[in-house]
């Protein structure tokens, strides 16, 4: 069942509208399917998605929302408080609880749900737990999405269970597949600034490698501060390898602590950049950090996992690998040791990619605190 | 105490910047303090004013965060997320629970932070409860801020908080403070809108007069669509008297049911237009809601109390009451209702406006369903 709250577009589909003197055309409508819509992080998101701020002043769009038979009731009262906001480039809100309604002709699937670790539960427990869920919004994606529907895993642990969606949609381009790291990122961006004391719009070429946990590298050997290398403005090596490094990994943590939950609204600026960062081009000389398929990756990196890594667009929705990058012991030695928690996870989860019987020698527990 | 969380306004001012080709120059920076700002409306609300959706791309801010003893770690926990999304208009963020340091130089005071009522309170100690907190704002307003500062008043009960808001504040013109009822007006086209089947912005003139409760008058006599009255193209009486009016008035407990929580995204997003209606002109032949001081208003309403009325707006953070709106009998025993309500709710805080003694014979209990 498939509930539509309001569905303007075929008073518009392919009429024109006025914008002061000029006359332009309405773009196509997007179709964005959002999973865990009446969660948090979605409850921001959803409002930015349809305020056009995310894809632009002259692109409607249809927002079709998953939440589950709990909160179902929830569901619709984020579609009345849509309504309620008079966007003008929001055409549809559907909401269902089922993956296979719900992406129908998606162009976009914004995955934010998914269960939280609860007490005593163990981490082989979670990966397994969420992902029988990514397995199956795999499937679905795999049957009614758009061909080449852009796919951005929110929910936790967000590489595996990207891994596990994109080997259940094998009619989908794996490279369409994203884990966001972005927020990540935002955080590094923000923590060398404040270090250097510049405005964060002048500190760029900032990767962050590897898993969604607190394995992940954030890379200062790369970044760049007014375009010079980072280590050449803050010369202090020990600050730039320990407490910036754990800064950044557990800045979910202490935020947690701070507000008493979950940085929802970071999140969903996060996600709002990921998905400028892709139909936008990426200003020339820099890049950005997503959590994308290895296949014929130039680092080295073990192929047939979702490992964050530096990308660039042409603003297209797709992304090309960068390649000049270096990579020195240092970041060499974290590199191999959040890819070796990767290869764990994906052993661990064997058998929802159809790669046989799981077997779960997880290292110690890396979990952003976030998603405990 | 005033905590600066950054603060890089000095590298930018008077300073210019570029955007593709064009230089330009920075405006100067607008301050906005918000009380309540731990809260959920606040959390939408700061996230649209940092990303520039309100002043425009090229107007750097200062948000200037009022909390409490309580939510004091929560505000760090605000401050963080926003510094993690990098905004480049959000030039300093501060956080104190002193209202006479954080109102300091405000442009704009966006006062949300109010006591909900416990079970069993009285709306008589809401009422008075409330009414110290904005009393003592005002008082803090009228000795800190900008001498043109612009006030809305979110929290509830909001006109009579801000009569004793601008009562307390008697430097700063009475003109400028106001109670949101933006919120109730955009519901109000969005019903208009779903029975006519016409997209939102196909309603307009829609006026919300007296009071932010449920004794409200959502204006179908006035409202247009397609700018034709609203009695001419919807012909069904029965409903616009009855189910559309009771519609608007209970929007919020409805959707408070289904949501489990009260409607903190639209009512963000109904602040955010009611501030651009300010600083941006009034489309050509339409107005506004907003609830404002009622000295020398031209529909016979009493004087000396804050009532929701059609006003329009040069784009200067100004307004004028519209004249040319047409007030029968039903109406005008409406309007009598509200005004009623608010006389009475007047009285009932005498001792905080400076009017002698408190004399609270409220009418039947019509506090809108959020507010309890």
């Amino acid at each position: 069942m498939l509930i539509q709250f309001f569905f303007f577009f075929f008073f518009f589909c392919a009429l024109t509208y006025t914008q002061g003197e000029e006359t332009k055309s309405w773009k196509k409508l997007i179709n964005i399917a959002i999973s865990g819509a009446a969660g948090m992080i979605s409850n921001h998101l959803l409002f930015k998605l349809a305020s056009g701020e995310v894809f632009g002043p002259d692109q409607p769009i249809a927002l079709k929302l998953l939440g589950s038979e709990r909160s179902f009731e929830a569901l619709e009262g984020v579609a009345m408080e849509l309504e309620d906001s008079l966007f003008p480039l929001l055409r549809e809100v559907s909401i269902g609880i089922d993956a296979y309604e719900v992406f129908q002709d998606a162009d976009w699937a914004l995955l934010i749900g998914a269960k939280p670790r609860g007490p005593g539960m163990e981490r082989a427990d979670l990966l397994d737990i969420n992902g029988q869920i990514f397995a199956e919004q795999g499937k679905a994606l795999n049957a009614v999405a758009s061909r080449n529907v852009k796919v951005i895993v929110v929910g936790n642990p967000c590489n595996t269970n990207a891994l596990i969606c994109l080997k259940n949609a094998p009619d989908i381009p794996a490279k369409n597949f994203h884990a966001l790291t972005r927020l990540d990122e935002n955080r590094a961006k923000c923590q060398l600034a404040l270090k250097a004391g510049v405005f964060y719009d002048k500190v760029s070429n900032v990767t962050i490698w590897g898993n969604h946990s607190t394995t992940q590298v954030p890379d200062f050997l790369n970044a760049k501060i007014n375009g010079i290398p980072v280590k050449e403005v803050i010369k202090d090596t020990k600050w730039l390898e320990e407490e910036f490094t754990e800064m950044v990994q557990k800045r979910g943590g202490v935020l947690i602590k701070k507000w008493g939950r979950s940085s929802a609204a970071s999140t969903a600026v996060s996600v709002v950049d990921a998905i400028r960062s892709l139909v936008t081009p990426t200003p020339e000389g820099d890049w950005i950090s997503s959590g994308v398929y290895t296949a014929g990756n130039p680092y080295g990196i073990a192929e047939d996992i979702v490992f964050s890594m530096p990308c660039r667009s042409k603003g297209d929705g797709d992304y090309e690998l960068v390649k000049d990058v270096i990579i020195d012991d240092y970041l060499r030695s974290r590199i191999k040791m959040t890819e070796a928690e990767l290869l764990a996870e994906k052993r661990c989860v064997a058998h929802l990619t159809g790669e046989g019987i799981a077997v779960c020698d997880l290292p110690g527990d890396t979990m952003l605190p976030g998603e405990m």
